[in-house]
């Protein structure tokens, strides 16, 4: 089997995301997006673990040498990717399970990368939920790593000022109902 | 963390209304017209378990302060909302389990929201039935409440009279069908 | 269809149960035996949805005049008792789903109490859970009674003492693990 | 509660068909169009086993004693409808689980209506299979009824020509395909 | 293949009951015990839709010439035996889904019996319940069997009066409590 | 019941297929279009267990004597096509489990065709993954078969380098994120 | 990493097994004996595709050259052992879920090799069916060994008879029961 | 509410376990000695998200400020521990679906954890499986600790060893078997 091999690019990346085929991208969109927010240098490639396996070694072991701190992988079905990984590598490995057009409402996709054996974990996320994989990746480079601990606390902190921003609007829309007193 | 604290308003809402995020507004919709149309009080919150934790304690203790008697809390996913509020009060607590973007066709909310550890109860609800949980409310207002039982035995009576009165539709669309004789 | 009538007991419980089989009585064994070291009086009958219809119905009628605040009813499989009294009163009807040897897994016990129609709800609590759902009652006869809410706010703090005390276990089992410093 | 009584038909129909909610009527079509092109008389009703539960026992005596042979009933989510009739009467009764805005998909109904406790069987068909109801309905009148017995035979006749028939779509689009020979 | 023929019984037999291994005997003894205490004739056959597919339809086949008005079968797993009979006769097919050691839970064996395409129904009862498809089997052929339908009502009334019989135990375990008033 | 037979055609072809209605033709549209690329000849027809069991059987041991290798069988619901064809056959069958409006979300037509008793395999391939069962039946017929062989490693070569040119793609939407170094 | 080579054995397997952990042997015991029931050399391994998925693929590409022509893998949980198998090789691969401790009651194991994406299949069996697997496995090879398909007819003819043998237990049990007439 | 505070332990511990309920100690051990076999120092602690939600907080700041690294948290049935410590914390957060009394077969453990809202992530590992969430710990803490690193890649190995000497196991059991050649 002669591949392509893929441009051997000078990683400083400390995530690698992969996912199996190019129609998963806008699904991991999210993904992406809250790495940039952070500044977080990733690396995202397309390569599948059923269609090739040695690539995807091959790249597990790259990305292990030019430094990348944690691997994300979504997969949908059979969702064999972020095990395969996890099986060529002790970096941890963040799996995303997604609905497809070939899964069965996802749950395949989920319990095909969560229940993985002993020895070999994968930290999966919900549903769909590439957003929370990045967050958690990026918590785990946070154990050392102040000024992006601190990115972390921000965030949290303006999250929970949406919420309560929200509130305004079921205010002004007059939702709630006081009896007269 | 610093959060804008909500208007300190001046309660006497019989029921307390909590939903994670704006975007489940419109789920609880027919809870809130429900509630309005039997001329109870209600205060509806937006406020998270997960992105707000200490403001829904904060408000579970006001609520409880203020004279609400009975708490219903909207959420899907892993929708903790409903079982964090049981945590911090022993006020009955109404759990409405909704199917979202993020949930598993609704699975996931409803397990999440019913299968409460020994000594915390929650009273869920059907899938997205927000109407069944205002009415629930309303049904334990009650009982020491003569003229909100007399309403709900006339929207009982209503609901049976609108049952046969759809009967007369299908009488005229000729749907019913008798042979000769 | 001639049955023998049930006896004509003078009634001053608060609390009405009713299990569709004398073999799901242990199952409400914690029910029965919270309502009593809360010294809540119930009566507790054995009546079938689908065994003896009438019957239910007519013991719905005499709980509702005899000053019953609130009906448990536990079922499994194609549960239909609670939501079969739902059907006859506007008081709040606590719903147990039941594991059983006819039981697919209590999936069809929780389905079947929890997804009511709009208009008639059940307030529902976990699988096997008898316990939570004599909580629940109380919670709702407790709006009313202060002596009962303070009762539930003192178990509510042993709930938590008896976590706490479980914590020494670990302690003296020498399970958690220090490294040496 | 008081009710309006619906009208007193003189019935000669051999089939009951219940719903509970008008907006199931659309889901039965089928079952209502294959009792008529087998000239098989019913009797359609709007009666919801939560809403208009004396109702329901009202018309299944009714129809007992008129001459109704068998009940069909549809529901969906908690569906009772089918197990509720099936407790009032000895006559076949049919079940037809459908989907619908309330129901998890369809399985809360399947397993409300299938999962009956031992001594009230429902027959159960398949989700929102209300053609195999009336089918159903029409083989179990048909054991006394050669007529009948008769149109049953030619209808499974012509459904295998059916089949046959549409063989002849695949050849026209040229899609099987014979490797030269 | 040649295969040893069934005897050549002169059936007067009224329900047709097939299994398609006889380690499913002892799963459905209930069915064959309630048939016989109301005293009807059954048929009762090891014949596999797998193992024996000429067989199961040449028993089909005689059956029906025999006067057989009724057909019972149960299965488990992808359980094919009711649909496949369903496919060669007209007479009313019951289907007992059955959970074994081959079985997902029983869940297969469900939907693999009761989910029949448009056109070949399956009156499906629950799983494992193989007296409910006696039952059934006994109400259709008690539509034109007037002292059938007086047992069927007897067995109705004794079941009802079961359950209240079981009530005295519940008094005489002094379940049920009563505060001192 | 007279049925019109199809056409007596001098069938070379080396696979089978079969669907239980022309509505699933264009579901196996990949497979018909994958066995075409690798110019391997096939004869797809109609025919249903349940409406046309007759011919089913028929058209199996004609497919046996003229020579066919493999049999697929597409189907939905209480699918039970691939494992009728097993019941006659000891060629390889491959089922293919389809999504229809009839089925439950394809789980039903899952495990009707994978649950299959000891003794009667089928193999099955994903739901609606009609292509793998092309490629299944190809990699059966290429054991013996080196010109197939290479051709089923040209397209494994082909499916790896397409993933691979997806990765250009990335590159170009400039989606994968490297911080300044 | 360096670990033990598995010794070089000159194969004539036309089988190869693999199972992910030791404790899987018992559950594929069915496999094994009845590949040696019709004398088809195998070689069984353990080989995880997790803990030693280097070795899966050595495996793989040994077997191959060594003229194996089908391969059968049994895993439970996130099973990926047939998926793995079949990104690296064009033999048909055979994949069997088994239930496990780790597993969620086999559904996980189920859909783990099911799902298979497009182009890369994986023939599933029934759930812990590993006698389906090598029976599966015989059919592919009887295709081009005419001998093998002999004993494969007999097979099928004495699994016919063993059913019909049961047949007299039922008789001898004095099961069936016929109204004197 | 009074309840007694746990000993102001000074924790130099990375990682901090948290159990519902003192039940759940054996479910964990696994985790716990994985920990202790790689020497990295634990504290694990009963505290139950729902019994002693304020406790709950208040150890997960005390975590963050003694150097606590990751969270795991163990729970079941509606499992919200993980979720409540997600929300006060920015520390990864492993969580640990259980089994249990109170669970339905583990399901809703899984997506009470698994199923998180976006923007608060918790790394799920298999159902039961607490030696995989020791281990995810691990891999996290080693990204920055070359010695665990080693001892992480070691286990590999190790892990890979096991699996090929239970290979020694298969051939003393002369189980695989070679047709005399």
């Amino acid at each position: 089997m002669l591949l392509k091999k893929f441009k051997n690019i000078k990683m400083k990346a400390e995530v690698a995301i992969l996912i199996g085929s190019i129609t998963d991208l806008e699904k991991i969109n999210d993904c992406l997006q809250t790495l940039e927010n952070f500044n977080v240098a990733y690396d995202c490639r397309v390569l599948s673990a059923h269609r090739t396996p040695d690539l995807v070694k091959e790249f597990v072991k790259k990305a292990e040498e030019s430094g990348v701190k944690v691997i994300i992988a979504a997969a949908s079905g059979a969702a064999h990717l972020p095990g395969v990984i996890a099986s060529y590598t002790i970096l941890p490995v963040i799996g995303i399970p997604l609905r497809s057009q070939i899964s069965l409402n996802g749950l395949d996709s989920i319990l095909s990368i969560l229940q993985m054996p002993s020895g070999v974990p994968v930290a999966t996320v919900g549903l769909d939920n590439s957003k929370n994989a990045a967050l958690l990746a990026l918590q785990i480079l946070a154990i050392n790593n102040p000024s992006l601990k601190q990115k972390l606390l921000n965030f949290k902190n303006d999250m929970a000022n949406k919420v309560l921003e929200s509130q305004s609007k079921i205010d002004q829309l007059n939702y709630y109902y006081l009896t007269k007193i």
